[in-house]
């Protein structure tokens, strides 16, 4: 008979998000009168750039036609692409990444799921808690995490990242092999400093780790933090970079991120670069071209001054949650260099609890911290993402039932 | 230490069609004026429908306002496009398949690499010999297979699909728990009949695997040949099925696919659809809404009629390619019911050596029979999706040379 994956028994639950999503349309539907206001997933609400969309209906028109349609292309992306991302990504950093280091792919939450194919199934995991829980997720499927027992896995190092630390924790005293860093933070909205990022570093050399690094939300970092794990020295022996265009460019629903692994990245003699091309090129045809022209467009002038300008109106709701929640008198964190908010629940409720008072009497969606992992218990996460007429009514709202 | 997936190592040389398309540019390279006539790797020349790109320009357009931009989309597709598949590729053959069985990825090469991951890693995985080469290279990295000696993997099972069965095979004498076909078949070109299709359901629930079945090519059959496995009874209880647009309408540059699980396929109790739509949530986050929408302007009656004029068009190139090559004295089989033909090797030269011998001598690319596995050897692959101008071209060119 055809046996199952056993790492499927052992996940609790659902996906955080899909779960929030079927408690919030069951609130939804036994409510319709309800306005909700939905701050929870991190999901954008401005619309794509014009400069976006004028090169998405260009690179339509290519497909229309024999003498410029594209049919399947390169796996790791069109140079056009990679190009402007070496370009304004990196070189304007004083990074050199060589093109065929970057891989294009649908996103950022696919490929640092995906890259755990490339390792064995012994190496031990690292993840700041609270978490994204992609990273857990998938090295749990992939077995890496043993048995989940009372809120956490038994092979899982979890550090801490509390408001002690500005939730930005030193590396652990535990050997790991594989470390999962994300900054700015998702979902704490906290960026790491050059020197706390040259610790991990540190430390990924010193155990021979590999650094999975997350840098969805560089575009937001107003501080003068790190946009790239590589502008720390040693980082290209040690580490991978994974990009995304959902929040930088309005990609959630159009789907475009990529990832860098140097060719200076080797564990036991073996490039992981070469490995996660042959990956690529043995499970994927990579990203559509029409949608890879519109990332490439975020990079002209025009591309760049217009998602500035969006990234600019989500900071402006950071602030006023920020503000408006602090005023409050709660603790509030991140939302300088990152779209999202890390409340301290009042009273020390549970976070679930607080995300069902916030749902049930302001009727604003909310993520529960503890969501995040157990290092969450205590916090919800906003999100910038919204309108700003909604967020300042959400802000209002939350301040009224408080 | 971070270590490696030991089952990297163990797989033999590159992807094949990336092993091609770098003999094919250094060949290139090195001999700027010969005109290649390319109809190695299974890419489509023709461009995307009017009614499809115009779908792609109007959903472009709705990104680019606030009021009708779409964010992140269903982890399993558009219920748009869900129900236009159940409707036209199922009802409409008199198939019931749920909006929930339906699972919109970003296409079949993805899914079949990828629903390996539903399974242990201890199944016995079966498959035709030639094969479609991602379902082995999928399991040998899954740690399925074993080693990988003398051109053969020593826990696969291979089933000779040959001249003399009409390269379709009977299912085998030995027990397996995972089987991976492909009808119309990629690359011999052939459809499996009813009752063919019957006996490998019969195997499946006798043995209680599971049946990967991968109709990517099925809107090419003209025979009355089954167009999904779901057409023979009790395939619901042992089958999942990949369905493709990249040769139905266009799409490789596009990348859209979709999988099917019925409800009613389990095993130990566990609903792979469940763990499918588990998986869908954890790793991934859907497909372009813009490619979505082109994909359901397949359906309507103008799309339809407009991808049946290209489909036409390429099986008149197989109707080329087949007559021509028998005329010449060749034994080709397939280009019925698929784009692709499969053609004896004359003298019995092994195919790799044919290969370098049409690029030398005719200019025109293949694809050598054994990279599809030991039971290629002896033969070539040609596929129909070149214009009418080079497709005849090329059949003369092969003609001379003989």
């Amino acid at each position: 008979m055809a046996t199952i994956n056993p790492n499927f028994a052992k996940l609790p639950g659902n996906y955080l998000f899909a779960d929030i999503a079927r408690q919030v349309e069951e609130y939804a539907a036994a409510h319709p009168g309800d306005e909700l206001i939905r701050l929870g997933i991190g999901d954008v609400t401005r619309p794509i750039a014009p400069a976006v969309t004028a090169a998405m209906h260009a690179a339509v028109d290519e497909m229309a036609q024999a003498a410029s349609f594209h049919g399947y292309g390169p796996y790791e992306g069109y140079e056009f692409l990679r190009r402007a991302i070496q370009r304004y990504d990196y070189a304007a950093r004083g990074v050199e990444i060589g093109l065929d280091e970057i891989f294009v792919s649908d996103g950022a939450k696919s490929d640092t799921a995906n890259l755990g194919e490339l390792f064995g199934s012994d190496n031990v995991v690292a993840v700041c808690d609270p978490v994204y829980p992609v990273y857990v997720d998938s090295n749990a499927l992939a077995g890496r995490l043993g048995e989940y027992a009372g809120g956490t896995w038994e092979r899982l190092v979890y550090v801490p990242c509390t408001a002690d630390n500005g939730f930005v924790a030193e590396p652990p005293r535990e050997h790991a092999d594989m470390v999962y860093l994300c900054f700015p933070n998702n979902p704490t909205g906290v960026a790491a400093t050059r020197e706390q990022l040259a610790g991990w570093v540190a430390y990924a050399r010193a155990h021979d780790a590999v650094i999975v690094y997350d840098s969805a939300y560089e575009a937001y970092i107003s501080s003068g933090a790190p946009h790239s794990i590589f502008e720390i020295d040693g980082a290209a022996e040690c580490a991978i970079e994974c990009r995304s265009f959902s929040k930088t460019a309005g990609f959630t629903g159009t789907r475009l991120g990529y990832t860098v692994i140097p060719k200076a990245l080797k564990r036991g003699g073996t490039s992981l670069n070469e490995l996660w091309r042959r990956r690529a090129a043995t499970k994927s045809n990579g990203v559509a071209y029409v949608v890879q022209r519109g990332g490439a467009a975020v990079y002209t002038p025009e591309g760049c001054e217009q998602t500035q300008a969006t990234i600019a109106y989500y900071m402006n709701n950071a602030r006023v949650i920020r503000e408006g929640l602090q005023a409050a008198g709660l603790a509030v964190y991140g939302g300088v260099d990152a779209p999202y908010l890390w409340v301290a629940v009042p009273g020390a409720a549970p976070s679930w609890e607080f995300f069902r008072t916030l749902l049930h009497e302001a009727k604003v969606v909310t993520t529960p911290g503890v969501g995040f992992g157990p290092g969450g218990e205590g916090y919800i996460r906003l999100t910038a993402f919204g309108t700003a007429e909604a967020t300042a009514e959400a802000v209002e709202r939350i301040r009224a039932i408080l």
